[in-house]
């Protein structure tokens, strides 16, 4: 018999729906995000994880088959030493599209509004017009990473009247609601055309750092930077800087490198900077965990029946394949 | 000849084309908003007005026969004393448009998305997760008044995938943009319907205090109410019982009954209100004063060579004829 460990607020229809998918196996479930209440043993003795585990318990087990993340994100699991060699590694891809690119958008606009300046004003009871605004629909937007959430995004900004850039690893057509796509060459000449930069590049090689003082110094000093990523993208000392400076306007991060920052940290005390902790995600809307419930009942049914996964990562770039 | 009085941070572009426009007329430009600047003597010898010099100076003056206002409301100026018989008020009615469903929507997202809790939780370097938030694409919006800027907003909630029931004066077939429509007399089947409540409407006697505590009653515990209309649609006590009392989730205002709002106000330290110091409309956005512009210019030509005025104010209902 298969044991399936699945970990995270699953409502209780949706286990019925994993049962369902997984007749015959063993559940065991565990409301906790990232599986603090299993036991090593049930880790070891599990063919299926479904769910976050935290990374350094797995352990390369050698009987885990199938490693079903409710992530979309899927870096801490490609590193050496955490699943064996043959468990296959797939991702929620698609289950953040809605949460993610609407916190997105949501902090872009209230930026572009200086509502961050106007709720201190309200705290110390100051009627202060804060001046000009920024207007969407009069903006050029650079997206970071098209990947379905960086489209989505896109799709929104372009719905209220921007003019929407894209930037991705691999050349493609220009996809629907992106108005010029190119690729991580051009980064440097486009990113002078933005007034709004906005970063969902996942956490790999090739994007830590990216950010460099030098490219905040090639932004409008009026952009605003919007980073719900991989906080990595950018050092916490860069962006300080770049804030602090008025190398740009301001920013929004939903990502840090170091997460939670700490209190000692000084990004928190930046005017000019809003910190959200890492809550695009996560299950904050209802509609992300039906989404992962899908996902993980097709591979669930595919792991059981030998069909073909969703959402398989590939280990060399930590994206899905 | 015809004296023109123009008040209002009109740049250098736009002055010549209201010269222009105004051509053989003597004119006087004054930056200040409200005409802070203009002598007596100047508004006594005015033929023409544009901008919104302070209704209490103007005491009927005789020889004004066109006050275009620089605003879309216009309550103020049909009040008795301010204009005599026989001048024509136009208004600005359009220039506003975007400026002030740009605010109303980002205040909308920011407010679902608790924006507001996590500017406060960072100004104490609270790396905290503030729990679930709402999705637009999942919401059902109540836009109370279904002038442009109903209609500009009520559009970029569709386009976000809102369900946007509107509310107006006088019955219609539903505009485009709106899955229903209905009048007034049917708010009250109307409000417990919705997650959002948007009031843009104006300030006239059928909509004093129109926000009554029974109506907050009627609002889903989970609502957000947001208004960028006029600041007595609600009773600030009344709206001040149903955020303290959690009749609602939360709600942004842009104005409020009496403004500035004074600092011993207790909706300044409202944890779940958002208050912006009327700033939604004004000239933020650059887009505003060239469309008012392209209004005064219309206008002035009309009131020379005997054409038709754009918009016209009603001096029954102080909206646009």
């Amino acid at each position: 018999m298969n044991n399936v460990l699945a970990v995270g607020p699953f409502k209780e229809e949706q286990k019925k729906r994993l049962e369902e998918a997984g007749k015959g196996c063993s559940f065991r479930f565990c409301a906790d995000f990232n599986g603090a209440g299993v036991s090593p043993e049930e880790i070891a003795s599990a063919d299926v994880i479904i769910g976050n585990l935290t990374p350094s318990r797995i352990n390369e087990s050698p009987r885990l088959k199938l490693m079903q993340l409710t992530s979309a994100g899927a870096d801490a699991y490609v590193k050496p030493g955490v699943l064996a060699k043959g468990t296959v590694l797939c991702n929620s891809t698609g289950a953040y599209n809605k949460t993610v690119s609407q916190h997105a958008f949501a902090v872009t606009l209230a930026m572009q509004k200086k509502l961050y300046l106007y709720r201190d004003n309200q705290n110390e009871k100051l009627w202060r017009d804060e001046g000009e605004v920024g207007s969407i629909a009069d903006s050029t937007v650079l997206v970071m990473g098209l990947g379905e959430i960086g489209i989505a995004y896109a799709k929104m900004c372009k719905a209220l009247g921007a003019y929407v850039i894209g930037v991705k690893r691999r050349p493609s057509a220009c996809p629907e609601g992106i108005d010029e796509v190119y690729t991580m060459d051009a980064l440097d000449e486009v990113l002078p055309r933005a007034d709004i930069v906005f970063s969902i590049l996942p956490g790999t090689g090739a994007t830590y750092h990216i950010y460099t003082a030098e490219r905040f110094k090639l932004m409008k000093k009026s952009a605003i930077f919007v980073n719900c990523g991989r906080g990595d993208a950018v050092d916490n000392k860069v962006l300080y800087d770049a804030l602090n400076s008025g190398e740009i306007a301001a920013a929004s991060i939903d990502v840090a490198e170091g997460e939670p920052l700490t209190a000692d940290s000084p990004l928190w005390g930046l005017k000019n900077l809003f910190i959200t902790p890492h809550v695009a995600g996560f299950f904050h809307i209802p509609d992300t965990l039906e989404i992962i419930t899908d996902i993980a009942c097709h591979n669930l049914k595919a792991f059981l029946s030998g069909g073909s996964y969703r959402n398989i990562v590939d280990f060399s770039t930590g994206y899905k394949a």
